[in-house]
């Protein structure tokens, strides 16, 4: 596990201090959301932890309170912005191969479209 | 929310019962985890709530438990399987645009090559 004080030079620690400007659509004690600059549906958000975690392999039964807030707050977004119904997809990518391109936690919901499979 | 009792009619609900056979790659007090009959990357594994629970949209703060554990196991898992190094992609279908088949909870794992983006 690593260090998980905040990195001066992580950008998602920079946008959760609000050192960064970004468009938050929901935040709390542990989670802040953000929309995706480079948006890959018509809806496209990420669920970031307020804490500097490298990435999901990094997570135990300890950040059980953070992942449900996490998910409550993803489920609670998707049916107020009116695309729970048709339904959506959570992501998160895991290092080079999993796509992940900032090295902080973070869980990309997309939906406002049909996603197809596989999955990347 | 929905009923979260065990359906008869469910399939993953009679793989965590043992009543259709599978591929068991992790098995705890809330998870099983099982190789996708269709895999869509050369580690594609499915981390399964044994509660019956219809999608990830159903859930909330007080299943911080349930996904501190599967968060867990994926990790320990992909370091197991000799994938965490390159990295993985974890996924999450809510719904027919989501692209769920089966509703009851469950997390892919996918890795063993590189993933692209957009997922899907």
């Amino acid at each position: 596990m690593t260090d998980r004080t905040p990195d001066p030079d992580c950008l998602f620690c920079r946008i959760v201090a609000g050192e960064i400007p970004s468009e938050q659509v929901h935040a709390d004690d542990l989670v802040v959301a953000i929309r995706d600059i480079q948006p890959k549906a018509p809806t496209h958000v990420l669920f970031v932890s307020r804490e500097h975690i490298a990435s999901a392999a990094e997570l135990s039964d300890a950040d059980g309170p953070l992942l449900g807030r996490l998910y409550a707050a993803a489920a609670d977004f998707a049916r107020a912005a009116g695309i729970a119904e048709n339904g959506y997809r959570l992501v998160t990518n895991i290092g080079t191969w999993g796509g992940q391109t900032v090295p902080h936690l973070h869980i990309h919901l997309l939906g406002g479209r049909a996603m197809t499979w596989p999955p990347g």
